[in-house]
């Protein structure tokens, strides 16, 4: 259920900007696309939250890569990633998880968008700890009309 | 006279995909944008070495950001980031700068890079310490026929 659940808001995001996509790019209204990042962010966030390895995997392209401090090299590919995050829910719970737009830039079928993050975690028992960082992502337009994550690199906040 | 020589080596990386730069966005061949990003880094890599906070702004576009992990923020614009690189001299001397593009993807003006880096950075008399990291680089290319760097994501590899 879960899946499709994802699969409908990611086909739903896809289609405030759908087109033929047939021969050279067409120019997508950067608002609307500004709009389906966030939506899917927001499905990042609760996948996060609720363990769904499997959901966060799909909202990147088949090529996708995920670079983050903690994982050595580009994981890429859907089964890479999905590995990488369900490593990470063995490790702790997310309690919360605030993913938000700071910028968004749009040529042709390929956006780039920069944000920050707000993460609290818990390993076990252990209180749970807040971090703070920031990313850059860039996304793909796929022929099913949704954007997806092509390349997404996260960079923490320094320490306070 | 280095300012000059970084003017013209970059004049000269952007002539290789000259166009006329009107209307609907061209395609520009991806080896000759790969060609053009490499030198500059090369270019990056020695102004980090000499200290040259001024070329090393001058590679990123006017409205260029720089995210690291070890400053806050999201740095905007060549004085900024200017400001940030000579910071960074002032504290440590970079002994040896490594950096190493491992993909480049180009659609119309806009092209994404991925890549890895190896500083090695002494503070005063303290001896040399060396990081790697990787990073995610996205490049406009300038009316100038020039690309730089619109935004600039680092992420240090994990501790070995």
């Amino acid at each position: 259920m879960r899946s499709v659940a994802v699969s409908l808001f990611l086909a739903f995001s896809g289609a405030a900007c759908a087109h033929p996509g047939h021969g050279t790019p067409e120019r997508h209204d950067p608002a609307a696309v500004r709009t389906a990042i966030e939506g899917t962010l927001v499905q990042f966030g609760a996948a996060m939250k609720r363990t769904d390895a499997r959901a966060i995997a799909s909202m990147f392209t088949e090529d996708g890569e995920y670079i983050r401090v903690a994982t050595k090299g580009f994981p890429t590919g859907r089964t890479a990633i999905q590995e990488v995050f369900a490593a990470r829910f063995t490790a702790a719970r997310f309690v919360d998880v605030a993913i938000a737009t700071v910028s968004v830039q749009v040529e042709g079928d390929t956006a780039y968008e920069t944000g920050t993050n707000r993460l609290t975690v818990q390993a076990g028992d252990a209180p749970p700890v807040t971090r703070t960082g920031r990313y850059l992502t860039v996304w793909k337009r796929q022929p099913d009309g949704v954007w997806r994550i092509r390349v997404d690199a996260i960079v923490p906040d320094p320490l306070p």
